[in-house]
């Protein structure tokens, strides 16, 4: 049995999310397996790194899956070039150890959010960046964003509600750079919560707007409770930029 | 009776250009005109710096039209961007001279060509570049565009067929530069004849390609004649950057 690890980037404007639910068509799991099902004739299963919400895209999403198929990793790359929409890519396709697993070998990641500052939309970037008009402060984000680098429990920056779960996460770096109208910001944790990435950015837009101080953000964190923080940033903005092993 | 230019960028995706023809809803002309005409209850016409074709794209189109209207200029600037469609965005309204015409007044203009140059497009750039999947050889694309560069007869670069009129232009410059994947031709003129971007730019690619020496370039402008030159390089990769008065 064979075990392929997949790199992709997708656009996931038109989907549901990652994982699959219901219509096949409408998450990019579904429709990997579709192709690759189509393409080996057996029933494929496929594991990725992490889920991503409706339109979050992707940059460098990985997955993984078991096949007896005897095609080269080349013909799989053009196979799946040819049948998949032309808002999936899978650029890399090679053959791991049988024990590699997408989701639980994963040591860190990387996500990126992109805000557009600007009284207007960018017309290019509109489905790939949020668009926030009023001025946002830069220097007093990447103030609140340090209080939130290192090992934290994270219970106020996550819309899961299960308790038994550890909410105790490590975020290594957060980097928030501005190129004339456009704010990105990448978050590098060794996991991250249901939604955390977008709670922190929509707190940090708080910050931005001079709703929230920058200090507050270190008492939200410390009273491990969800209405403390900054609403749920828009999907559009994010993008999973890359997966470690 | 006011005059008024306008300068906007669009996402050409969906539009049959910008000029108007039949269905007004698809074209940027069209739908310019038709929501001014409701802001003003008057009959609008509004003058482009030029046509951009179906697919091509605009970061800085220039308009103008006459109206009587006293509204101000900003609310002008927010009515538009309430009722445009989210791919056409109006970013400048000011009064301008009686006088002032946005085609006959332009004085030299920019438009930036992106090719994509890898074996697999790029999900987020794929409707702002053009794919190229083999690997195009820059320097020669560069040596060959210098021979372009000064006051010439460009027949051999449209597809416009009328005799009478002159097809002397000057490009000023044509600057291409490789980023990664991404190549950008920037081309700037005192006129553009009816696709003469998109074959300088099919043109180019050849040589990119290695099918043509850049020297050949200098003995297709010299025949003046469109059989000699390269294919016209595809709409969505195009994109008129700037108007100079």
């Amino acid at each position: 049995m064979r075990n392929i690890k997949l790199i992709l980037q997708y656009d996931g404007s038109k989907y549901s999310g990652w994982q699959k639910q219901g219509n096949t068509e409408k998450t990019i799991q579904g429709r990997l397996q579709s192709v690759l099902s189509k393409m080996t004739d057996e029933e494929i299963e496929i594991i990725g790194s992490g889920r991503t919400d409706a339109g979050v895209h992707a940059k460098g999403q990985v997955a993984n899956f078991k096949t007896e198929t005897k095609m080269s990793n080349k013909d799989i790359k053009n196979y799946l070039y040819k049948y998949l929409p032309e808002d999936i890519v899978v650029y890399s396709v090679r053959d791991e150890e049988e024990r590699f697993h997408a989701r639980y070998n994963a040591v860190s990641k990387t996500y990126t959010y992109k805000i557009w500052n600007n009284k207007y939309h960018d017309v290019f970037l509109r489905k790939y960046t949020t668009h926030i008009p009023d001025k946002l402060n830069i220097k007093e984000m990447i103030e609140a964003s340090k209080y939130l680098v290192g090992e934290y429990d994270f219970t106020s920056f996550t819309t899961l509600k299960s308790k038994k779960k550890s909410k105790v996460r490590e975020i290594y770096s957060i980097d928030i750079i501005k190129n004339d109208d456009l704010i990105e910001i990448s978050i590098s944790a060794n996991g991250f919560l249901y939604n955390m990435v977008r709670i922190i950015v929509g707190t940090l837009i708080e910050v931005g707007l001079k709703n929230m101080k920058p200090g507050e953000v270190r008492n939200i964190l410390n009273k491990k409770d969800r209405q403390q923080s900054g609403p749920t940033a828009l999907p559009n903005g994010l993008s999973l930029d890359k997966v470690n092993y």
